[in-house]
């Protein structure tokens, strides 16, 4: 107990720690990352490929999302998802003679990320890595490279490392069209995330969030993969069925579970997805759903028990990189609220060796 | 009451009526439908796609993802799932001059698969669909159509569509091969599917689980396709929040939700990508954590606390089309245990119109 009785106050849990340090993270990433991505683009503009392919897992393939949705509408490349088990575990690889494969890796040791790289290499494709350790395997494996600069993860939770594999894959985009009013974009970022840190830094979860044992976390198009981020980031911390959706997907099934008591959080900042994601509050507050609600509009806000406010006037296109961060603290609120140690998710090892 | 007391005898649910019509439903596309498929074959050899795009939602969605495996695995295809969005919401399509785009849907009414189809036919690219109503608008847009002979559909969690889908997806793979091996093969799949059936008929879901508010459901490879799309049905007729995870991933943030009391339902079916799913029994079982085990391994379903039995030397590329029926047989009686109507999912319609 601490000398007057009130509770011993609580030390910032290591996830928090880094997910404070994504401003700076991603201030480094534009500073230092220049280059190499110019020289990637460089690279795949000469291949000039006819489709992307993507081997990521876990939170990294919530960014390979990301580069689904900008790569398409930015730079008209069509993005499917790896699926690495075709290499692995039955030996029969697609072609990818034509492809550019990614590999997107934290620590670039996964073996069967490394494989789907180095099978499309030596098919004659053209591969890129993205990973925070330019010395790893898979970094072995690319023929170009771009390091997230994120400095030391500890935290077993990614936070840092997302949002600078998804600055990465904007950079990348906005170095394939050769375009400066969106690198000027792009400066702006690590102040938006900045200020939304700085809107929730005393964010608590309150109670009909916290006995929850399910979520439903919905968001669309760049946001898709936001929703899907902030949902592992609960499950690795809180040990909570949240589940991510679509909101294109909803009514093709999971309509039928929304009901009293289960939580649904909305990532909503403003944008061309948006329209669709607030067809639905109507919907979901007749069934008495708990909303938490990610925006910069206010009176979608208003609508929520749990209000998540957003820095104001942040490009769609970047709105993924700002919008993550309070999700992140809402999950590491959330462990906390529920007497557990974010830092320790039971189970789970930093580095991922999947075969 | 009926006379003596005793509890009515339930009709059995339209959708367990659909389940049974499978073994039907798949002979009669065998019979039916080879010439289109070989025809579409053939247009798809003549423009030798670099890659594949499915644009597909829901139960359909479950039928790409077996595409994925199957024309991965077995014709060397890259398939990605199309970003519909990036057609409707955000008018930017990608380059798709190049490759195969497949729209799967039931209705063939959905205005953005058919936006998808449309705009790859635009652009010179080879479309082919795969639809329950050869007249439906998804046809008209497509350069071919294969008709899964399915018969009209009721009810509003499809079933034999999705057995049907899988089905013309394994005879395209077989066509473009040209392999009478795997056609004789394809022709064993509905006695198949009967014995699963008959196995399981007299299924009932028992106390652990018929209380639980969330499930997670694992597959991998070929049945990482099923484990979707039992989650989709028992989300659609149990309310209950089912997430499907590929066995691959779990240790990628999942892992750290298994407890007591969580279940897990795990399709099992004999294959490569059984060892690796057998591999987290032992954690499952010491976190406490009750098993629905679908296999056709005698050792797995002893550890199961709900076995569903498979039948035996199911080739695995087709084992998908014999695990869901258990499958779903499992979902209607989930939902009939805990005094739902199958037939009347809350806030669902069969067809859904998403733009």
């Amino acid at each position: 107990m601490s000398p007057l009785g009130s509770p011993p106050k609580r030390q910032p849990s290591q996830l928090r720690r880094e997910i404070e340090q994504q401003p700076d993270a991603l201030t480094t990433l534009l500073a230092l990352g220049r280059q190499a991505v110019e020289e990637a683009a460089e690279a795949i503009r000469r291949f000039n490929p006819e489709f992307v392919v993507i081997a990521a897992r876990g939170t990294s393939d919530n960014a390979a999302r990301y580069a689904q949705y900008l790569l398409g509408a930015r730079n008209r490349l069509a993005v499917g998802l790896a699926v690495p088990s075709l290499f692995t575990l039955y030996g029969s690889p697609p072609r990818l003679d034509r492809a550019l494969t990614i590999g997107i890796s934290q620590s670039g040791q996964s073996p069967d990320i490394v494989s789907v790289v180095a099978e499309a290499g030596r098919q004659g494709g053209a591969t890129l890595c993205i990973t925070n350790d330019p010395e790893s395997p898979l970094a072995a494996a690319s023929q170009s490279t771009i390091a997230i600069n994120a400095g030391e993860e500890r935290s077993i939770a990614a936070t840092k490392t997302y949002s600078n594999q998804l600055m990465a894959i904007a950079m990348l985009s906005t170095a394939l069209q050769n375009d400066e009013e969106r690198w000027r974009e792009l400066r702006q970022v690590p102040v938006a995330v900045s200020e939304a840190l700085r809107m929730n830094m005393g964010l608590e979860v309150s109670a009909p969030f916290v006995g929850a044992s399910r979520f439903l976390i919905l968001g669309r198009g760049y946001n898709y993969a936001t929703a899907f981020e902030i949902a592992l980031k609960i499950k690795e911390t809180s040990y909570v069925l949240a589940e991510p959706y679509s909101i294109a997907d909803l009514l093709h099934g999971p309509m039928a579970m929304v009901e009293k008591g289960l939580p649904i959080m909305i990532v909503a900042p403003s944008g061309c997805a948006l329209e669709k994601v607030s067809d639905y509050f109507g919907e979901f507050e007749r069934r008495g759903a708990p909303l938490v609600v990610i925006s910069d509009r206010n009176d979608l806000l208003d609508r929520a028990q749990s209000p998540v406010p957003l820095p104001q006037q942040v490009p769609e296109w970047l709105s993924p990189i700002v919008a993550i961060t309070p999700g992140q603290l809402w999950a590491n609120a959330l462990a906390e609220a529920k007497g557990l140690d974010p830092d320790a998710p039971r189970g789970l090892s930093k580095v991922t060796l999947t075969r």
